[in-house]
């Protein structure tokens, strides 16, 4: 009686659950708990099973609805469960323990094992940890992302590919939607993939589905991007690294960790497999950024060039100054509004000369400009409208309004203005600080909330003068993130601490 | 609308899930498969949400009956919930990855917060695996010991304790059967915890409990064992380290994964909590067991022997052979058996040896006998029956029958023999092999499950002589444990490799 039949369960949950009868567990054999296969016909899945008196006749079995379509099947159908055995390639994860330099095929097994849904979500964070706590030599980055290749999609679009990455970290960081348009404008193919946030309140993807569908199949992307020059869309859905959305979703972003190995794999799986040629890398450096030391930026550097050499990719990497936001908005809506702003020759200085410094390297890799000229090139672009009118066929092409001014964008209805405590030079602007408001506030699950910093670190300030302004869409959302804006200072005005220790004012 | 109604969900599964309707999560800015807070007005635990359409209506939520019981609450009553936020506690966990030793305090919170139900299971697996990974030093252990003794319970006799402890690894390690009444019988307290199998085919608590109850509450403890003078009882049921029985549970298990200073902690707090002052420490040496070099056992030893005098407990380390599992049977009833047969001056000599020689050196570190004179004396109580008259009193003291004699136990009904495949001496036996092939049968779960070894290493025997006999209740297990053992070859005959290397011949 290992033939179950197969019942709907309407329940969502992201964790693969199989709801069984306590008798028909008793009789397989099986735990409450344990994890199991499931097969039907054509597929199979893993899933832990709950042990249930009622809910589940004998002989059923409780599967979600997307589970009955990995599993290609359908309601009354049956499926045989199986006690799951734990995959041989654990073994070689737990080898790292005495420090065992993992083989090509160790890791192209343990990839295949994790894509193929073969481990737990425990068995995935070992992995993963593996390399936070013990480190990946060159090598075994290689034969990571050559694995994670492997078992991805791939587009090939039979020309040079440009992109530009960041490594993130820092708040407001929205410049890829001036970049790309800008860099398409000159003729360059640039079908940028990005991912939603993993440590910052909007990543580029949650920033531009503010202002159009980011969700498209290869085929739509082989198809649109050669016209269009440039797109800018969430990977997520091109199923270029089916192992990184799986680590990132499951372990990563649970856990709050982001393991180098697994980081640089990450971003040059996706680069391989969407075919870029030339790439220029954004190191966001300094304190409260991801790489707080020059020379941990530096390093960085070297390693990915690098790593790009060896996978055939020509990267020029620039260091940036990450110590406090970029611009002056953060979260989605807002990120939107000042990138349209940018590319209309308005908006914060910082994002205009960022951006135009990053596609300047894509031109001068391009040879479309002279060592040293490619960021005047960019300006140029912006400056005489031809980035902003690439950016409304670029959302045209994706399905949003190609007309769509600044203003038009919808901002959280609930604000609230935080006052400088005294007059004074902000010495500090902290990433961390304004990034923790920013999620109190909704970022990046509401799009509408978010942050405007009326002041950089190195203004100067009057008493009550604003500082910045928090947006909500919820009024408790609000109250709550500037509880945290007041209890966690994101503004450092001079003096500003010795006052707090001696006198316990609070800002 | 926080304040959900409780409703009963027939479901059993260890970890917590609470199921909500979606509009109810919506409403709350809850995602499906967050971690949630659940309180009630005397308690709170900490749940993964499933999100519904239909199995629970709309501000209710659907709860375990453990659940219910944890939250000191009852259906139709109200409990609020919230969005969990991370313990800050995990941003120590996270440092290890620089190296950072962990202060006393960090230790303790980290504890604390796994303790009281703070971490989910994969936080916890972050904590184990920075041990395993990057290891601790021995005032991270000796913390972690005592801040796992702090927030567990205690068991105070007013009189010395003594107690032996295997760390294990071996299988048929069933001694403490034979040592716990010889020492009892002597007069010296030893009310002896033990767990279930980790890492072996039947933990000393599994064995006992084919005998008799093993689950006992500390109060029922401190009542029988100073009459009777020893116990064998679960050490989970005691709630001696809460944090050990989270951490083995949902973490170790699973991953097979047994760190070596969460192993160390796990020991010394149950002795701390138990009142323990003197133990002898068995440590199983040599290919094949936890310890494969002479020198990480006498590590290990010294280890020990430095944290026992850390916390106060006198120590007595002995390394014991552990190249192959100890006497000839292996698996609960077949083990409990076999204790019975040695408490009669019956059963394999090994067993009665090795016994005795620990038994020994607890008698001279309790004056009760010269320096070397020990095992000697243990053998007397039990060639005089002593032993075996205490062990009765032991089994009618914890509810079992104290007349039962080794014929008594019931084994597993279908039983296979594994034959050797030509004339040799036995050169190995292996304990993973034996493991594995205990576990395919049903050990730990199935009592009557387990492997009698007729033949051990050293031994000559005949081609079609039996090596071993399977022993299951179930006849689909019992086909998979001889598949295994065909595989395994847990017994390796002289010439043997050589052999299968040159023509493919399999056992």
């Amino acid at each position: 009686m290992s033939n179950l039949k197969i019942q709907k369960l309407n329940i969502k949950i992201e964790r693969s659950i199989a709801i069984i009868n306590a008798k028909t567990l008793a009789k397989l054999s099986i735990q409450p708990s344990a994890n199991v296969k499931i097969k039907s016909l054509n597929s199979e899945i893993m899933c832990e099973v709950m042990s249930t008196d009622d809910l589940i006749e004998p002989g059923f079995i409780g599967l979600t609805e997307g589970q009955i379509k990995d599993l290609q099947s359908k309601v009354d159908k049956k499926v045989k469960v199986y006690t799951r055995r734990r995959p041989a390639s654990i073994e070689f994860i737990k080898q790292k323990q005495a420090g065992k330099i993992w083989s090509e095929s160790q890791l192209r097994s343990i990839v295949s094992d994790i894509t193929f849904g073969q481990y737990t979500d425990m068995e995935i964070s070992m992995f993963t940890l593996a390399q936070y706590y013990k480190g990946l030599n060159m090598d075994e980055v290689q034969f990571l992302t050559q694995s994670m290749v492997e078992f991805g999609a791939t587009l090939d679009f039979g020309e040079p590919v440009y992109d530009k990455h960041s490594i993130g970290g820092i708040p407001g960081n929205k410049i890829s939607l001036v970049i790309v348009p800008t860099v398409a404008a000159a003729g360059l193919l640039i079908p940028k993939t990005s991912s939603r946030a993993i440590t910052s309140p909007s990543g580029t993807a949650d920033t531009m589905e503010v202002l159009c569908e980011v969700n498209f199949s290869s085929d739509e992307m082989l198809e649109i991007a050669p016209k269009v020059r440039g797109m800018l869309v969430w990977g997520c859905k091109l199923d270029l690294s089916p192992l990184d959305d799986i680590v990132i979703h499951r372990v990563e972003q649970p856990l709050g960790i982001d393991p180098h190995s697994q980081m640089l794999a990450s971003i040059f799986s996706k680069k391989v497999c969407t075919g870029v040629d030339h790439m220029v890398l954004d190191i966001p450096t300094g304190a409260g950024s991801k790489m707080p030391t020059r020379e941990s930026a530096i390093q960085y550097a070297h390693e990915s060039t690098e790593l790009g050499r060896r996978l055939g990719i020509h990267i020029e990497a620039a260091l940036s100054y990450g110590e406090q936001p970029l611009g002056k908005a953060v979260g989605p809506a807002l990120e939107a509004k000042e990138a349209l702003e940018v590319l209309l020759g308005k908006g914060p200085t910082s994002v205009f000369e960022k951006s135009n410094e990053l596609t300047g390297i894509l031109f001068e890799m391009a040879g479309l400009a002279q060592a040293g000229q490619g960021s005047s090139l960019a300006a140029d672009f912006i400056l005489k409208g031809k980035a902003q009118a690439k950016m409304e066929q670029i959302l045209e092409a994706q399905g949003g309004n190609p007309k769509v001014t600044p203003e038009d964008i919808e901002i959280g209805q609930y604000t609230a203005d935080i006052q400088a405590p005294k007059d004074g030079y902000i010495v500090k602007l902290s990433n961390v600080g304004i990034k923790k408001v920013a999620y109190a506030a909704g970022c990046p699950n509401h799009k509408k909330a978010g942050i405007y910093l009326h002041k950089k670190g190195g203004d100067f300030c009057k008493k009550d003068e604003t500082l910045m302004t928090i947006y909500s869409d919820s009024e408790s959302r609000l109250t709550e993130a500037v509880n945290l804006a007041v209890n966690l200072s994101p503004y450092i005005l001079e003096g500003m601490i010795i006052k707090r220790i001696s006198s316990g004012t609070k800002v």
